[in-house]
């Protein structure tokens, strides 16, 4: 239910349709902004700046003073979860992460998970929350439990993701015993962030693109299920977006059976397929292309039109279908920014 | 229209149901036969066994004395085309494909297409439909045009096909016109395969997954329906099939508008929701998960089931969602088609 003071993104994922839509993209804080390169040259590498609560809330803040975003997502990463559950987490230069020991043979009870490892985290909602416009929806996030597994299994990430597949077909039992502690200390995680401010929370499930149906039931839909039930106990009204990144037609099953508020759509996903094929109501989010948004001009105006035309009579928050890219002119954000501003 | 003298898997392209349903794998010839290991390590590389028509027949044929697959994949490489219409091509050991000069910047007019450079492949088609039980049928294949784009236009594969959608999105005319150019010499090259004996020919749509559903239209859906309208009518009765992997819920606009005979499926479309979508009639191929085949046992057998049971009353042809891996165990290709001869 909306009350009157409920920004606007937030009162969309209530269920309220706007227009224009209320809008953030994904990875709006990060390498792509000039301001944040600088702080990042200063502090030291990204996992410093993700546990200074100083500097997180700082980066947190920088789109939403170039461009007046609705939403501001916590400046952090997926990953934080399994390094508070015992692996090393790094990042080297120009590589992606690194999780060790790999749990590819399925055994992680040397993880020793360290209680108060998520403070910082929290610390960094509190004090973006304290310093944001009310007219701003606070987003807290976590990675999925099968998107999490797929990098504790591998160490790393992957094309296909294919180490963690394989260790679900071989050993199914143990890799549900790794989901169940991934969805605990999840659920934890996203409490905590809602009890230091968030608003909402999404859930990013980046690799759920890799499962065949029976496995995707298993391990993104029923794991889910599990988190949003949960949460709702704790946190009844704090609305959940699902981001099932390369569900693909299996997008209309998860919207039915996980319980989220919302879901996040890749920029694959047909607007007027999933328009047509989702819940009544159900509020949406996406789907521009990054690379149209890197195109600009004719392209991104023709891509934008097309998504909100497709949404015109359904609550719709504006996104990309996933996070912006590297080299994405910042010119281009504003243009974007002034295509939503201006009536369809 | 099926004739009484059609083999079993080119009956089920023309309609026809059979129970069980023929069976062949994509890259059924390949690494993980240790008879291919020994012809290549004699032989040398990769594209040495592809230019040779016997080795390429040798090794067309091997997976058939073993398995006794109902079809005969023709040994050869989706890049031939655009090494056959002037870009260098090699196989680095350990890598993938390269492609040189690359045409990131959208001019190919230093492109000198080699007539005849194709007509080892042509000998190869006729050799192994020669060599081949009248009971097997001959496929040939060809990369579809957007997948060979995204190859010609990076020099290389790539985890987002972000240089040709880059392209696509800066120069869209220019990009049009390298599509366009790959078209006709896809229909020569599919034209030619049939008059050597190819009975049905497979558009590899290998990258079609990446795309946004504007892009997909434009770039999949109507250069396939394009090259299907142009064999058509060169060659009415040879069947089609398409496969645009990872095309998700957009499987069923391939389906109804490109004009292909069949669809392949790859191993993240629910089968249940194939059959309801797809036209009444339309023969499916697909779509074990590659590594269901590599674990075995148990899980092998439920995803076997589950796809046969989805596909009941339809026309299907039974395949991997993808090629087969290369540590394959060989004996659990046996086991499949034990699986496969034994009634639902």
């Amino acid at each position: 239910m909306t009350i009157a003071s409920d920004p606007p993104l937030l009162a969309v994922l209530k269920g309220e349709h706007r227009d224009p839509p209320p809008v953030w993209l994904m990875r709006q804080a990060g390498r792509y902004l000039p301001e944040y390169r600088a702080l990042r040259a200063e502090k030291g590498g990204f996992l410093e700046l993700v546990y200074d609560s100083d500097a997180a809330c700082e980066v947190t803040l920088q789109p939403l003073r170039r461009f007046g975003m609705d939403g501001a997502i916590l400046f952090s990463d997926i990953l934080i979860v399994p390094h508070a559950m015992g692996q090393n987490l790094t990042f080297g230069v120009g590589e992606g992460p690194h999780l060790s020991p790999a749990l590819s043979d399925g055994d992680f009870s040397h993880l020793t998970p360290e209680p108060g490892h998520l403070a910082k985290i929290y610390e960094t909602v509190t004090k973006v929350r304290a310093a944001l416009d009310p007219k701003v929806t606070m987003l807290g996030f976590a990675g999925s439990p099968w998107t999490i597994a797929t990098y504790m299994v591998a160490g790393q990430g992957s094309k296909d993701q294919s180490e963690a597949r394989r260790l679900a077909y071989r050993d199914p039992q143990a890799f549900q015993a790794l989901i169940d502690r991934i969805v605990t200390v999840t659920v934890d995680y996203l409490s905590g962030q809602i009890n230091a401010g968030a608003q909402a929370v999404q859930l990013f499930d980046s690799w759920a693109g890799s499962l065949s149906p029976a496995q995707f039931e298993r391990w993104v839909i029923a794991p889910t299920a599990d988190i949003v039930s949960r949460l709702m106990q704790l946190h009844g009204d704090v609305p959940i977006i699902g981001f099932p990144k390369g569900a693909g037609a299996k997008l209309a099953a998860y919207a039915a059976e996980t319980g989220v508020d919302a879901v996040g759509l890749d920029e694959t996903i047909d607007p007027v397929w999933a328009d047509m094929m989702l819940p009544v109501g159900m509020p949406v989010q996406g789907n521009l292309d990054p690379l149209a948004l890197i195109a600009g001009g004719d392209a991104l105006k023709t891509a934008v039109t097309r998504i909100r035309a497709a949404f015109d009579s359904r609550p719709h928050i504006f996104n990309l279908g996933h996070g912006i890219v590297l080299d994405t002119p910042v010119d281009h954000v504003e243009e974007l920014l002034d295509l939503l501003h201006k009536p369809l």
